[in-house]
């Protein structure tokens, strides 16, 4: 199974401390993703897309630990059901909005990942695989709103 | 940066051809992901979330094309405008129902993974971070009611 760099994130952020936890609190912060030369031909079709799925290492993390502390909650989580960057596997995901794409650079809005951080895939946001119904989300149904307003601090480094 | 395998899937899929292309074409499916036993402690408090993330690796997949004819067309896209697995990083994705945790074991439905599966991280579902408004699909526009009754076939070995 093969895992490669595709490309590099050019962000305003330079430093994990109040960088915004998720695409949701930083709509108009704008970045580039540029691809490497070589997977540029993947990028085909993909201008017809107004969100990507946006897979990234969290290049900065330090370690993996089982229980964290997330940023919206004082209280040790099994890191499985937050979306901390000290995982076992260190991937990133963030859903962002695809503003225009420009020879192997894509231009996005909602960036919430650090300058320099690799990455690993792209895929379609596809609203139509998303589930229906009863949706519930454990320990975030009362701490989920501050997703708009919180930043990253240094507990996860 | 670290990528490890932290589980592997039991499913009834033995082998590609015939297996659903998303968990939406796959809703009664049942199976299950087997955690491994350093790993299990992260699992606290995933059992509160009615749907989970997974990030997967297509093992299967015997290498990387930058254009691929997906099930749902028959023109060649480029692989970062599909959900194809001939990709660099050879990572799926799949949103699915998480029915009960027992253990160390994640019992799900929605499954179209295969059987073996190497699990590379779990992430709670959280539909606040689905980007709201106009949402464009590309060519997919057109294809993307095949994804409730497609299944794989072999164009992707």
């Amino acid at each position: 199974m093969n895992i490669e760099t595709i490309g590099l994130v050019h962000s305003p952020f330079k430093q994990v401390e109040g960088v915004p936890i998720q695409p949701t609190a930083a709509k108009d912060v704008k970045g580039t993703i540029e691809i490497k030369q070589q997977f540029a031909e993947g990028l085909s079709d993909l201008d017809g897309f107004s969100h990507i799925v946006v897979l990234f290492g969290f290049h900065l993390s330090t370690g993996c630990k089982l229980k964290v502390k997330p940023f919206l909650d004082d209280n040790l989580r099994g890191v499985f059901s937050t979306r901390a960057p000290n995982r076992p596997s260190q991937i990133g995901l963030s859903i962002v909005t695809l503003e225009k794409v420009k020879g192997r650079t894509l231009h996005i809005s909602g960036m919430d990942m650090i300058d320099g951080t690799p990455i690993l895939d792209i895929k379609p946001y596809l609203p139509m695989l998303n589930p229906n119904g009863d949706i519930k989300i454990g320990w975030l149904e009362n701490a989920h709103r501050q997703f708009e307003h919180k930043k990253a601090d240094g507990r996860m480094l």
